[in-house]
C-alpha cells in the first residue's frame, strides 16, 4: 500500500504553476479531485470509456413521455448507425462508446438479445414493482462488470449516460422516494412535455408512490420504482469507487443513479465529476443536495451521455494543466509581489 | 454573390436531427450562429487559430496589478517554452497558437523586436494619452493582418486572448469610458488584488479619467486609454467581420475589445462567440450589455485565451452536431407523438 497523497501536496503543486493562484476557477477544485482519486500529483486521464445504458419502462404506457416507446429501440439502431449526438461527440473526443441494451423491448423479428438484456422493459410501477430483486441484482452486477472490464482495459475515466423513453419519470420517482422532496420538485418535462402532460406525469407518479408507502432501502427503491439502465448505472459507479478511476455523470437520470449509488457506498461521491446542470426540473436541487458543482450549465436535456461528452475536454484540461504547466521556478517567472 | 441561407433553413435542419427539439440548449443557438456566419447548413470549423496579444501598460507603474511588470516579458518566454496554460490547452485541442509581442518592454540584452512591436508599453494614461493616433492605427492594422493571414491559410475560426500586466485596469477604463458605467462596476481584482489595492486601482483610474473629460470616439478612447494588445484585438475582429469566419472571445479584456470593435463596425457582433463569463468584476454586466450568452461560467480569471480554448471543443461540437447527426427520416426514428 503506497502512502496517500495529501490535499496539501496537490494544492502546492497547483499553486506553483505559472498562473495567479485560483485563476483557473472551478478547474482547480477539479484538478485536486482528479489528483486525489488517481492518487498522483500529475494526473493523466486514459482511455475514456462512454457507456450509454438503454432500457424501456412500463410506466411509459401511462403517457409520461412526448415520444412513443418504440423510439428506444429505434434509437439503439441509430446508435449503431453512428447517427446520434453521442456518436458525434464520442467521435470528436476519441471516447470509446458502448451502448448497452439493458432491457429494451425488442423490435419484431429481432430476437437476438445481448447478455446485458434483463427483460423487455420494466413492469409498470404504478401497479406492481418495476422489477424483481433478482433482476435488480443482475442489473447492478452487469453495470459493475462493464466498469471492471473498462478499467482492466486501462481506462481510468468512465463517462455514463442513459437512454430510455419514460426514464425521466422513473428517475423523478426515485428522487422523490430517496429524498422525500415533493413530486412537483422532482418531475420535469423530459423530452418536451406540455403543461397538461406534465401534470399527468405528476399524477401518475403520485399514484404509483401511494402503491408502496413503506420506507424503502436504496436497493428496494430500485426494485419498486427503478429501471434496468438506472440500476446498471448505479452498479458501474459502485465498481468505480473501488478503483483509482473517475466517473463523469451526465444529466438528471444519471445524477439520480449517483445519489442511489452514494447511498449504497459513500465512497462513490468522491469519484463523481458532475458534467452539467440540465434543464430538467429537479436536477439543480439534486446537484446542490450532492454538493456538486456542475461544469456546464447549457440547458441541455438530451441525455444519452451528451453532457458528459461535452464536459469531457474540460475535465481532461484540468488534468493536463495540473500535469503539464511549468512552475514559477522552472519558468523563471516572478510570483506575486512580496509586499502584497 | 450566392443566395443567403435563411435562419428558417438552419432551424429546419436542426429540428430534423434525431433529438427532441431544443434539447441541445445553448448549443442550438450556437449552431444557428455558426451556420449563419459560415453561410452553410453544414458548418465545419477549420484550422482554428489562437492569437494571444501581449503588451505592457504605463499604468502598471501605479500599482494596479498584484504582479510586477517584468512578468509580461517573462511570460512571453514561458509561452515560447510551452509552459503556460494556453500552451497546454492549445496542444490539447490542436489550436495553432501564435503569441504576439504587441508592445512588451524588452528584457535587458534582448534587442530583437518583431514587426508587430509598437513600443515599450503604453505611456501612463494617468498623465497623458496612452499612445499616439499613429500607434493606434498601426496596432489595429497589425491585428487585421494577423486575421487576414490566418483566414488566407484556411482558418474560419480565430480564438483571441491577451496577456499584459496592468491590462485589466486598461480594459476597465475603456469599459467605463465607452458605457458611462461607474468605475466601481468596471474595475475588478485582476490577477488577485486585495481590498486596499482594488480601491487604489479605482482611484488611479478615476484620476486618469478626469484628465480627459471630453466625449471620445471609440478610436480616440483607445488612443487615450488603450493598450497595444487591445487595439490589435479590435483590429483582428474588424477584419473577421468581413469574412465567413467566427471569432471566439476570451475573457474580460477581449470582451472589452469586442465592444470597441462592435462600435466601430456593427457587423463584428454577429461573428463573436463569447466563450465564458470570468470572475473579473464587470464582465457579466458587459456580456449582458452585448446580449451575449457565454458558454462557460467557471470563475476563470487567467486570460491568455484560456477560456476561449476551454470552450473551443463545445463550439466545434455545435458545428459537428448540426452537420453530422442523422435526421429522423434517414434514421427511421419516430418524431414526437402526433397528438401532442
Amino acid at each position: 500500500m503506497t502512502a496517500m497523497i495529501t490535499t496539501e501536496a496537490l494544492q502546492r503543486r497547483l499553486d506553483t504553476r505559472t498562473k495567479p493562484q485560483g485563476s483557473l476557477g472551478a478547474l482547480e477544485a477539479l484538478a485536486l479531485q482528479l489528483g486525489a482519486v488517481l492518487q498522483t500529483e500529475t494526473p493523466v486521464l486514459r482511455a475514456p470509456s462512454m457507456f450509454v445504458f438503454a432500457a424501456d419502462h412500463g410506466i411509459a404506457a401511462d403517457g409520461v413521455s412526448a415520444y412513443p416507446q418504440t423510439v428506444t429501440a429505434q434509437m439503439l439502431e441509430n446508435y449503431r448507425n453512428e447517427g446520434t449526438a453521442i456518436n458525434v461527440l464520442s467521435n470528436q473526443h476519441g471516447l470509446d462508446l458502448t451502448v448497452i441494451d439493458a432491457g429494451v423491448i425488442p423490435v419484431a423479428g429481432r430476437n437476438v438479445r445481448p447478455p446485458s438484456w434483463i427483460g423487455p422493459g420494466t413492469r409498470n410501477f404504478r401497479f406492481e414493482s418495476a422489477m424483481s430483486a433478482e433482476q435488480c441484482t443482475r442489473a447492478i452486477e452487469t453495470g459493475r462488470t462493464f466498469a471492471t472490464d473498462a478499467i482492466a482495459r486501462g481506462s481510468n475515466a468512465l463517462l455514463l449516460g442513459e437512454m430510455g423513453i419514460g426514464n425521466t419519470a422513473c428517475a423523478a420517482m426515485l428522487l422523490h422516494r430517496r429524498t422525500g422532496w415533493p413530486l412537483v420538485d422532482c418531475v420535469g418535462r423530459g423530452t418536451g412535455l406540455d403543461d397538461a402532460a406534465l401534470e399527468r406525469k405528476c399524477q401518475v407518479l403520485a399514484e404509483a408512490s401511494a402503491r408502496c408507502p413503506r420506507v424503502l432501502s436504496p436497493f428496494e427503491t430500485l426494485v419498486e420504482f427503478g429501471g434496468f439502465e438506472l440500476a446498471m448505472l448505479a452498479g458501474a459507479m459502485l465498481e468505480v469507487a473501488r478503483h483509482r478511476c473517475i466517473v463523469v455523470v451526465d444529466g438528471f437520470a444519471v445524477s439520480v443513479a449517483a445519489l442511489l449509488a452514494t447511498e449504497m457506498d459513500a465512497r462513490v461521491r468522491s469519484h463523481c465529476v458532475f458534467s452539467h446542470c440540465s434543464a430538467e426540473n429537479g436536477h439543480r436541487k439534486l446537484l446542490e443536495h450532492l454538493q456538486a458543482q456542475p461544469l456546464l450549465d447549457l440547458r441541455l436535456r438530451l441525455g444519452e451521455g451528451s453532457g458528459a461528452a461535452l464536459a469531457w475536454p474540460i475535465i481532461d484540461s484540468a488534468a493536463r494543466l495540473m500535469t503539464q504547466m511549468a512552475s514559477f521556478e522552472s519558468a523563471g517567472v516572478a510570483d506575486r509581489k512580496r509586499d502584497d
